[in-house]
């Protein structure tokens, strides 16, 4: 997988915007416009998967795409951001509608991934990983839960 | 669609967690077990992708589900925030893998939605809203984006 | 969950198009388009995502949605039909270029679901199945896995 | 994207499996188990959403993915056939729910396609086919329908 290594940029975003300016820009977005009621969970999360949707529409047929979209127009990565925005403007209306406190929820999930992927166990295998993708699926970087078949060990299968 | 109206409750998050904590967190975890290499663009999105169908499993045999959640155990609401955590981490890092500037352009999107969805045009055809569900095709809450060709044919942008 | 009882309809297919003519038919579509290199199967996978995104927006603010959708339009309706019809297309794309036997895995499947899920225990559990909605993430319909979290022993749930 | 030619291939499906008798099997192993109450079309729309996600993890890490998987286990093979099968299942069930007559739909969708991107303008478009992946938004091969907004809007189509 040839790409240029992120460990040597030094990419920031430009500003401190919390999750919190952005629940509470949309809650008021949509109680000026009396949409409220439109956004029960699972409404709020199928808008959520067609978002999904139109950013994966912008990757389909490119093959592999490296770091920065290097191959996109401006156009492109212009939209590329609005689909990145939808998406997470739906996911934290869908935590409010969920009464789910997300900036907590998100921290102590992170906390959670460093315990499970302690950095001297997971480097020491960096070779295997490599070597075995399959790795990636028990020891996802965002803390996927391992597959049952694959933890079960599956022989059976 | 029966449910609690979301104008009578103050939910807030608790915090004001901003996308660059979560980036720079995010950074710095993947680059301490060396697996930046493994983040290219479209598998960060396949890895978004995946954690979106972790969420709707939760909420896939229910039928509708209510603000709040009243009906999940403490469990199954752990477990959404999770979700929603493994999504929000997921979606950060492809921003920096794509080099797009989440904060910005969330900002940026809210600002085209509320040009896009006048508060006088959209309350004066909110019960045409209820009649009419298609016209939430046209006119969704998140500023739902106009596919490529649409745009080439929309001067307004 | 009101909606009106399936076992009480007999709706069936009018033809017996098998996946077969619609993978050759898809086949030499893009076979006369010169169009099979673009067809990669994470390129393929990406579609299928994208249409998935499609059909979610046509249900999503539309709260509890039932059988034989009567409040869509017509338009509405076709709409579904052609997102169904795309979805189907590209998985059946993506199982020619992962050059898996579509047919045989899926009966193999609905075999494997059917040891899984035998009659008397589901049936016996049936009024359980409602009390707890989470039973479902555990014993779903079409053979998904158990969560992990659960499979850690949650009894207690 | 370097790849095997499909055209150079002859891979085929073993069995003429219909969509029918998908249906048809499946309908009789909810209806055995009383589980059709559970499949209102929002619920097995997540279920598919669900399906997705799990057949996305299985590609997720991997980078880009030649014809055939010839970098995945048997296991993994096998993996990736259940979980096409699963969005299959849930598909055809979604169809039965919404009460749509899916062989016919995608027949329809096929000539619409054929119709939509002749042959000698696609092909004489061919190299910008290369030159402009975001042509591809505009002509997916899946023939991936307008948006109602598009359809009333764009007079050029």
């Amino acid at each position: 997988m040839a790409q240029s290594d992120p460990e040597d940029r030094e990419f920031k975003f430009s500003s401190n915007l919390s999750l919190e300016e952005i629940r509470s820009d949309q809650h008021n977005f949509c109680k000026e416009r009396n949409w409220a009621q439109f956004h029960p969970p699972r409404n709020v999360l199928l808008a959520l998967v067609g978002e999904v949707g139109e950013l994966s529409e912008l990757f389909q047929w490119r093959g592999e795409v490296t770091r920065g979209l290097p191959d996109f127009s401006a156009h492109e990565k212009t939209r590329v951001g609005e689909e990145l925005s939808d998406i997470l403007i739906y996911l934290v209306d869908l935590a409010e509608q969920c009464e789910i406190d997300l900036p907590r929820a998100v921290k102590e999930k992170m906390v959670k991934n460093a315990e499970k992927y302690p950095v001297e166990r997971v480097i020491g295998r960096s070779d295997k990983y490599n070597d075995y993708p399959e790795y990636l699926l028990q020891e996802a970087p965002a803390g996927e839960e391992p597959q049952p078949e694959r933890e079960e060990g599956d022989g059976s299968e």
